[in-house]
Parts: C-alpha cells; sequence; structure tokens
C-alpha cells in the first residue's frame, strides 16, 4: 500500500513540523512514548500528583487574525505552564490540538518553531495531539507533577496572610490599548512592553520555590482582582488591596492614575503569579524575588469574610476603602462571554 | 466585589453545566482536586504509566451543523476513550475544551449530558478545561494510567502474528452514506446502524484484557487498512488480509459486495480496535469476545516486510492479491486535510 498523493496530509504535517526531536524528548526521561501511537505515555516521578491544564486559544477571540505566528507558538504554550506555575508544578509535557484554515507551511514553521522555543526553555516535550482543518483553534493540555500534597491550591488562604504579585502588572493591557489605538503610546516606550502581551513568561521557578510557602496562588490571565476572587472565594475569605502598592513599569506609570489603576487591577494577560503566604515568610519571599531576579511585591492582606461573599476591598493611597461604585470601575476584569 | 450582571459568564458556565457531582467524582479515587482551580491534580495508581491522548470535532468538519448535542457529547468523549481503549489504558479523567459561537443553554444542556453518561459509564470524571467564544470547536484530552510496560503500542507486531478487529466494520461510513443521500437505505435499516455512527462505545473492557495478549493494537477511526498501516510502518511488517472475512453487520450485508468491502475495510469512525496477538493466542481471544459479547474476527496475519515501506496485501475471495491498482479503489481512506 503507497501513500497517497495528497499535498501534505494529516501525519505529514505532525512528521514534519510537530515531531519532537528524539534529544528534545530526552531531555525529559519521563516520556516513555511520544507522538506516534494511540496514546503518550509517561513516567510520573515516582509517587508524585499528575498536574493537568487545558487552555483554548481561538482567532479573533484570544489572538488578532495575521498574529504572528511565532509569538503565538510562544504564547499558546507559555499560558499553559502557567498554569502550572500557580500549582508549583513541574512540567512534565504536552499535547497539542490544532485546527488549521489552510495547510500554510511558512506559518506552520514559525508556530512550531516558537512553540518549540518555550518547550525546550521549559522541559516540556509535545508528546501528542491532534490536527484538523477548520477556523484557526490552538487547544494545548499540558501534565505536570507535584510531590503528594505539596501543589499549591486556590483554597489555602488564611486570615492574616500577606497578598503578593510577581513582576508588574499592566503592561498587557497597554500593549493591547496601545495596539487598538485607544492609548496613543509612543513607539520606544511600546517596544519596552509589547513583550508582556505576546511573550508572557511562565513563572515555573517561582511556582515551584513557593511549594512549601505559599498558601494560595493562581495565575493572573484575566485581571488582578477578578483572579483574586477565585483564591477569596475557595479560601472563604476576603482581602484587603493597595492600589498604589501595584507593580507597575516605568512606562505604565507615564499613564494617568487612573489608567494606572485600572490596567494593573483589572487588565489581563500578564500571566504573572498573585499568591498569598503567612506574614512570617514576608523575608524568605523576599530573598527568592531576589534569587530569581524578578520583583515580588506585597500588595494587601488577607481578613474575614465580611459578607456572604467573599470580596477584595480596595484601599486607596490614603488607606480609604473604596466604595461600591468606586470599586466598580475596576471590575471590568475580562470574561470571554462578556460583550 | 459583586459579581458582574453579565448574562453567563465563563465561571458560571463551567459551573452549571460542566461541574462533575462530587459523588461522580469520589467514584475515582484517583481525583485529589477537579474543576476549579489552575490544575487539577490526579493521583495515579501507584507506580502506573500515564497514558493521555487528545482529539479536537471542528463543526462542518466531523460533524454536521445542527448535529444533536446529547450524541455529540457522547461521541467527543467516546473518541478519546477509544484510544485509551487501544493502548489497554483504564481511564482517569478528562479535560474539556469547547469553543461556542453563542450561549445556547438548551444545546449545553443536551451536551453535558451526553458528555457525563459516558464518563460516568466509563468512570472517567470530567476533571478541568477551558470555555471560549468562538467557531463551534470540541477539545478533549483524557488521561488512563497502565501497569508499567503493559500498555499496548503499535509497534509490536510480529512475522506469523494474526490481525484481529473487534465488531463490525462500516457502518458508521453506511451510515455517513446514506445520510449524504449516496445511498438509499430503508430506514428500519438506518435505524439498526446509526448508533455506530453516532454513539460509537469505546472498547475499554476490550483494551483492558487484551493487555498481556496483544502485540499491538489501534483504534479503526480513519479507515480499517489506513489505520493497520500504523502498527505496520511501526512495527516494520507487512500484512495479509483477507476481505472476506472482515466482519459486516447484516444491514451492510445487504449492499454490494464493492460497497461492502470499501466501507469494511475503508469506512472510518467506527471506533472498533484492531489488533495483532500470537497465534496460540488465537482461543483465549475467541473466549475474551465470547465473554464480553463483542464478536472478535481474525482477518488476516503478519508476513515478512516485502518492500521498503510496510504495505497491506489484500486477498480477494479466492486468496489472490489484489493488485496495486485494485488495491487504490480500496485506499480512499479518510484524511482531514484530504480534498
Amino acid at each position: 500500500m503507497h501513500s497517497s498523493p495528497k499535498p501534505l496530509g494529516e501525519f505529514d504535517l505532525i512528521e514534519r513540523f510537530f515531531k519532537t526531536p528524539a534529544a528534545s524528548q530526552a531531555s525529559n526521561s519521563a516520556i516513555n512514548l511520544g507522538i506516534g501511537d494511540d496514546c503518550a505515555l509517561i513516567n510520573p516521578p515516582s509517587g508524585e500528583e499528575i498536574a493537568i491544564t487545558s487552555d483554548m486559544l481561538v482567532e479573533g477571540r484570544h489572538f488578532l487574525k495575521g498574529a504572528d505566528p511565532e509569538q503565538l507558538g510562544r504564547k499558546a504554550l507559555a499560558v499553559n505552564l502557567s498554569d502550572l506555575a500557580a500549582m508549583g508544578a513541574k512540567p512534565l509535557g504536552f499535547n497539542l490540538s490544532i485546527a488549521l484554515p489552510s495547510m500554510n507551511e511558512q506559518w506552520l514553521e514559525a508556530f512550531s518553531k516558537g512553540l518549540f522555543s518555550i518547550a525546550n526553555q521549559f522541559a516540556c516535550p509535545l508528546i501528542g495531539g491532534d490536527t484538523t482543518a477548520g477556523p484557526l483553534t490552538i487547544s494545548i493540555a499540558t501534565l505536570g507533577s507535584t510531590p503528594p500534597g505539596k501543589a499549591i491550591r486556590r483554597s489555602g488562604s488564611k486570615v492574616d496572610d500577606e497578598v503578593w504579585v510577581s513582576g508588574t502588572m499592566g503592561d498587557a493591557r497597554l500593549t493591547l490599548a496601545a495596539l487598538r489605538h485607544e492609548i496613543d503610546l509612543p513607539i520606544n516606550d511600546l517596544q519596552k512592553i509589547e513583550h508582556r502581551m505576546h511573550q508572557p513568561t511562565p513563572r515555573i521557578e517561582l511556582g515551584l520555590r513557593l511549594r512549601e510557602i505559599a498558601s494560595a496562588a493562581l495565575d493572573v490571565s484575566d485581571g488582578l482582582l477578578g483572579d483574586l476572587q477565585h483564591i477569596l472565594r475557595q479560601s472563604q475569605v476576603d482581602a484587603e488591596i493597595f492600589l498604589e502598592r501595584l507593580p507597575k513599569s516605568d512606562v505604565l506609570k507615564k499613564q494617568s492614575i487612573q489608567t494606572q489603576n485600572q490596567f494593573a487591577a483589572c487588565g489581563g494577560d500578564d500571566y504573572e503569579l498573585c499568591f498569598t503566604a503567612p506574614k512570617n515568610q514576608h523575608q524568605t519571599i523576599l530573598e527568592i524575588g531576589k534569587a530569581l531576579n524578578l520583583p515580588l511585591t506585597c500588595i494587601g492582606r488577607i481578613i474575614h469574610k465580611k459578607n456572604d461573599s467573599p470580596q477584595v476591598h480596595i484601599l486607596n493611597s490614603d488607606g480609604k476603602i473604596l466604595s461600591d461604585t468606586e470599586a466598580a470601575q475596576f471590575l471590568k476584569s475580562f470574561d470571554h462571554f462578556a460583550a
């Protein structure tokens, strides 16, 4: 039986663009069997728990038509790894399912280059997946592992814990605003921050170091205050957040105070970690930040729940809690089903 | 911070339609943490290997616009479980990523009903995923486990092994032909076979029983002869297949011999298992079929490779090997990038 004379079928496509070099698979000794069978087989570190996360990116929704394919490849995997980071899990490997409107070899080459650059950087090989024709959609499922009971869940925040964030907040949102011409940003300012939107860095190493330290964590994808609510809901606590403590880049600091606060507090796509930890870990956390060359900033604290549903209380520069109406303008958190 | 007044956001959607009842999660003791955190956490059976598989279903490509959502929910998970079955893996849980063109609550209710009916039947709970707006696309990643070294790979076929298939072949393709009006099928015949296309049964139990018996296996999704080639390529062997031995339903048997052969040999979407096993397992395999009330049919044998690239040699009813030209008409195997 001879191979059919199709221009480039599903199997050729995988073989050509998505087959991880054996050397790269070998870099992760957990992979027993990669692409090419009904399933991939993974041998998790002895006794460890498996963490799994999935993200789906749709053209026109999560990225613009015509988006740079190499950046897209990087980002598609990076946002998945960011979820592992938020659990304190170590990457094992990922599955890629992709729907492509056409067989654009140049696009595929660039996409796979970006994808593998992140895969190699974080020793997280491609182990399987699916390809099909369809509207451009990228769906990635990533596996990681943690020692039993050591994953950082959202439900562990305790009253008096401090609330922390890594890096700076709001630059991805500011980039988006500039690209949408909502804000007029000088080109050299844009160049300083646009990687924050296009090439987020999963904070894997930070997550691993926070395993025994943080009481809860998540990655900031939809906006800090909205995301923080998930921790509050699952931990059944409130939080006080000092707006002026939110870490901002020099570029964002040039904007109006209102823009700074809104973008830092509610802008999505930063993929930094937000976590809570007991007060006595304060110094240790600052040292982790130094060791990783990644600013870690304490932005508030966990308090007793005041009402039925957990709340973020936003404090302005004079330490005054914003009213519901005032707070409302900060709550324009990104929701994929919102208008 | 109060929940925003959106009609139905991503989190409500998950909460309402996709949150596995705690009881159902408890049915699988491997799940340490389900939906609602950055990752799900799974505790695989001690020392076992993890199997992972992904499938992406796109409207207009894998199912018709307006397809019954309950059947779609069933099928979306069933085809994934079928890959686990082909490895001899036991289901652990799955992640669902879904892009929806709109919030159609009736559709979601039916889809989730179908999905959970399969999830419950095979003790494979929904543990996480992603929802977004976009062209209707369903992407599922499923995890399973096998004792170390016991997964049935595609690469294990040996010369003189017998080639087997489960169930009957070609009914899903016949259903499609009837729905497309390519073939005029009496309504009561269609009713007898259409579940084969809409509600394929993953052969999980068969896969588990074949663990120590089969030398190679896969599930037939793209067409028997085309899929068998994957085993041949990975095992570096040829196969002889007797066309007249292909198991066919009574409904398919009413069609012309040519249609019977083409649909049974090349029709996709059957999701039966094709496997190879040493001759001395012949009787054991027949007994497994009896125990499972699932016909298992020996359709040929593995032989030495005759050329560089492994081939299926198709034998007609007088045991004559079809020429390349004759064989070509059987090779219209389904490829998602073919016209």
